[in-house]
């Protein structure tokens, strides 16, 4: 058989530690970049095209090392200015030049939109590069005895943990199951067990709503959860056990019952009135939702109150032993933004001086769906959530053709399309930011704000292992929402948001048989600790750049590259004609060994990923030349 | 014969004003948008999606009317935000739904970067909608009587206007062939036999250089050139002609003769110190060259002087009956940038502001060779220089293979490429910007910085005219530098600059025969009349959408649609295959008449353009629906 069309003919660069010398240089240093070039391709001669002060300029790169495959080359990157972004002129092939950039390779000119980029800000905390998260909605996790005795506020309807969750009507928001954080700590077990290392709250502040991104006020924890003490708990049980702990800061706007909009409302002449962006009686909500007032970043004094005060906000919560270690920031795409106002970035990067300020290892994540390109260069977020460059390409691999999800306001389903698509998609949405954007932003294959993974892929679970398989490959801070991880059901909407079953019996089903899944599906679980622990213990998995090699309708191959480690990840949605690649392109690889799923079979001088089905193979070696 | 592979089956919409209501909305005004949809397309509803604020907000689009062959459908577009993105959501089709922007449709996600851009930024002036621009380097376009008797200064080897250019050494900058303004008024007769409307001036402040780019003062006309008084006469008698006329300012750098530079030298403590990035006695430069110190716009003095002062730069020179009507602006790209500090926008905001306090129909264009997605969006310059959207692909197209142009500073030249690049780049950087930055924008086939097109095309003078076919019937104000209307010679660098040769004899050779062109080609100068006096007199090639129809790698087919009228541009390098296309999808055509070149075949149902070499055609006609 023939050997299938494959991409480690075509030279290649990427941010990571492999490719560039330095990753988080500072203002007037140069960064040595190199560039593998494959023998086999065509290329006389290669330049690094920068645009230093906005002005195309070209340094020739160097011969620096000549192995039997490859040659690699190596040219200087000046950090001229904070951001710089670059790409490689090939002079060759039967075009005359081709360039490099984050989408590949093209033989003509092109804009700067996918050009590498390479930034001089500071690194986000090393902490945060061994990652793994578990996101919890506090109201639906895990509720402890002390829960019953709270009394419940005006707006709840107290509901047991064994009811449905109700769709979207008159209790949307309203239905209180009760979860608290030290209905948290008893469960932090099974987390550890899990193999995750931190825990993201979506919010704690009081609210008139379950999901609490309403606040009425962010000096307290809601009494509903536990009050101050509770989270101090939560946290110190949290570090006590080596992990670590995000809240979730809603920069954009308050609730309507929040202290500061009620000052505002009662008197035109308060400090608050100037928090928010009244029209005499009217003001700007998120979304025109009215319980939901948008924040004036044009106040000094809100400022002050979020970001500068040792009490504000930001600060506040990050101080002291008990403290969270980082933020997560909702709607961080429309914060400061408003109309012909536009402070976005300018309080992305006060909220990031706050939080540091606090303690200089915080971790601050910004919520973003779409193209972030603007926002996620990493002065400000250090990363954001990867909804638009992972999981929606995602979706459109693993959706079941039978399952017509919703997706974030999007007026049509998400198509189901093939691999092709989804390496392209994910590589033009990686290429936006700079490396350490893309590994410090949260890859997630879901959240409490979308249809759950194993809802969406129809009836075989086996699906979900592909879609944590990539979650567990692929660059960038693993995120994983309570309860995916036992194959719970949910659609977009309150139907995501489903109390965790802790009663219900681990059940291993035949992942194949097509009935109703399980409430706990004890086999989906090892598949997700397992995938966990490969991540935590293989280097090239958790900093590796990342080079596709071949993508089919229902199969990607790719690489993950570290100075230490190559990962070959195969993954496969369905049956599969067996992919042929050339084992010398991979020096080394016959000496690796399976970091999950079967061994690769070699035939002769071919490396042959085959599949009968749903498959993960993570297959990993020491790097040759 | 079958029909060719074209696009005239696909959705469209452009940012002109057949598919958009209102070409100038305000904050707040809802703009419709129209797509055109063949009723071949498999599309079963529209969606326009937007990011007001920063999330993606989808409309439905609803049919508006259903003619032989297409359905319209419109959107509204609220404009929220100064600068809205969009694009449309077809859903249809084999993969579920497609976006259609302005790279054309996609069947996977996408991100931003070629979304359609309108804007809520005033328009420019309406002269600038008629304007054919006329590049003029002073010392080399005439010389008056006055020249003679004016002092040679220090730095010039005064250079008989016969006399070759000498290549870049000692003598580049400082030949000085002595071309003054009067010389222009002498020859104004001549721009406007040719039709052109607008006179674009290189700097004539005084200088160091014959370029003049490295001015010694802002405050008076180069006495060499004739001092102010030329300046007045030179305005007044093109004016008189109803033509317009603009300056050239170079906001990036003075040169290290001027006034300001000796003063910051001189004192520590000037005010002039500020004007400059000094670091003891080094100082920052243009690139780096010593000559050209680089303006630091962290001084408020420095911004009063060239903006705000009613005698400063850019007002004085605007003001009064006799006075510019406008700037083309130098190193627009770099201007405010160095290093950690980027105030490139504000400085186009201020010399915006300032240019229209002082005349509000003022015309500000800024130079820009590569990527102008952050810099072109229509609030600073009206329009860049478009040499990486037009001037870059028409290279590709063009480029004689045995020629190796040079092309601003890149290392490598210039490819010769097949009409598919030559459109998908076109189309490619034309989505950077708002459609009335982009028809506001100079289209160049070459200028006083670059190779002349007579030398890039080689001995066929007749790729000359598909050259000036592109230029006039692309969208955008056309700009013409001297001489290239009768072929002049000339390479990348002095060589491009050559005394305009008056004294020439007229020729009209055979365009084929490929021996030494003359030095001043009738033939050509014939073609380049038509072609502008066919411009100004159709409002589809001044006002029209544009719709690529077909490419193939000698032939361009593409629309420019005006409510009031269609073009069908048909332009070949060199012979080809006949493009065969269903005249039925074009209404209307066959009562049309050729604006320029022969008339196209109609066999049957089908549109045949053919060309037996190169070729230019322009074909319009009242459009039905």
């Amino acid at each position: 058989m023939s050997r299938s069309a494959h991409l480690l003919d075509t030279p290649h660069h990427d941010g990571s530690c492999r490719y560039v010398s330095q990753p988080f240089p500072r203002l007037g240093d140069t960064v040595d970049l190199l560039i593998r070039v494959p023998h086999v391709a065509d290329v006389r001669s290669i330049h690094v095209r920068s645009t230093p002060d906005a002005e195309p300029a070209f340094t020739a790169a160097q011969v620096d090392r000549t192995t039997e495959r490859d040659t690699w080359w190596r040219a200087p990157l000046a950090m001229h200015n904070p951001v710089m972004n670059y790409r490689f002129l090939l002079q060759g092939g039967s075009a005359g030049y081709q360039w490099l950039n984050g989408t590949g390779l093209h033989e003509r000119d092109i804009p700067d939109a996918a050009d590498f980029r390479i930034t001089t800000f500071p690194a986000p905390p090393a902490w945060s590069r061994e990652a793994v998260v578990y996101q919890v909605f506090p109201d639906r996790f895990a509720r402890s005895a002390a829960a019953a005795d709270r009394p419940v506020p005006d707006w709840a309807v107290p509901t047991s943990w064994d009811a449905p969750v109700a769709g979207r009507g008159p209790l949307t928001g309203r239905q209180l199951y009760g979860g608290d954080l030290d209905g948290i700590i008893e469960h932090l077990d099974h987390l550890v067990e899990l193999g995750v290392t931190t825990v993201y709250l979506t919010p704690f502040f009081p609210a008139r709503s379950n999901h609490r991104y309403d606040a009425t006020s962010f000096d307290v924890v809601d009494p509903l959860l536990g009050s101050d003490a509770a989270l101090r708990r939560l946290t110190a049980a949290v570090h006590a056990r080596g992990m670590r702990i995000l809240g979730d800061f809603t920069s954009n706007h308050t609730g309507v019952g929040h202290e500061w909009f009620a000052a505002a409302r009662a008197d035109e002449h308060s400090p608050e009135r100037g928090f928010y962006h009244f029209d005499g009686a009217e003001y700007a909500a998120w979304l025109g939702v009215e319980s939901l007032p948008k924040l004036n970043f044009e106040s000094p004094e809100l400022s002050r109150r979020l970001f500068d005060d040792e009490d504000g906000v930001v600060k506040k919560w990050l101080s002291g032993p008990e403290a969270l270690d980082g933020w997560r920031v909702d709607v961080a795409n429309m914060t400061g933004r408003l109309g012909s106002q536009d402070k976005n970035a300018d309080v992305a990067r006060q909220l990031r001086a706050a939080a540091e300020a606090a303690r200089p290892d915080a971790l601050v994540i910004g919520e973003h769906c779409h193209d972030f390109s603007r926002d996620a260069l990493g002065d400000g977020w250090h990363g954001v959530m990867n909804y638009a460059g992972f999981t929606r390409p995602l979706w459109t691999w693993l959706r079941h053709p039978g399952h017509a999800p919703d997706f974030l306001g999007l007026p049509v389903i998400v198509p189901r399309l093939g691999g092709r698509a989804v390496m392209e998609t994910m590589r033009e949405f990686a290429a936006l930011s700079p490396w350490s954007v893309r590994r410090h932003s949260m890859a997630l294959v879901g959240s409490h704000d979308t249809t759950r993974i194993r809802s969406l892929v129809g009836a075989d679970a086996a699906q979900v292992d592909v879609a944590a398989g990539l979650l567990l490959t692929m660059p960038g801070i693993p995120m994983i929402t309570y309860g995916d991880e036992i194959g719970m059901l949910g659609d977009f909407g309150e139907d995501g948001r489903r109390p965790m079953p802790w009663d219900a019996d681990p059940i291993t089903p035949d992942p194949q048989d097509g009935s109703t899944p399980p409430a706990w599906d004890a086999r989906l679980h090892t598949v997700y600790r397992d995938l966990i622990a490969m991540w935590r213990t293989h280097i090239a998995l958790r900093e590796g750049g990342l080079r596709w090699v071949y993508a089919g309708d229902d199969v990607l191959v790719y690489l993950r590259e570290h100075p230490d480690q190559s990962a070959l990840v195969h993954l496969a949605r369905l049956a599969h004609e067996p992919v042929r690649l050339p084992a010398a392109a991979l020096p080394g690889i016959a000496g690796g060994a399976a970091a999950y799923g079967p061994d690769p079979r070699f035939e002769g001088e071919d490396l042959v990923l085959g599949a009968d089905g749903p498959h993960v193979g993570v297959w990993t070696w020491h790097p040759g030349e």
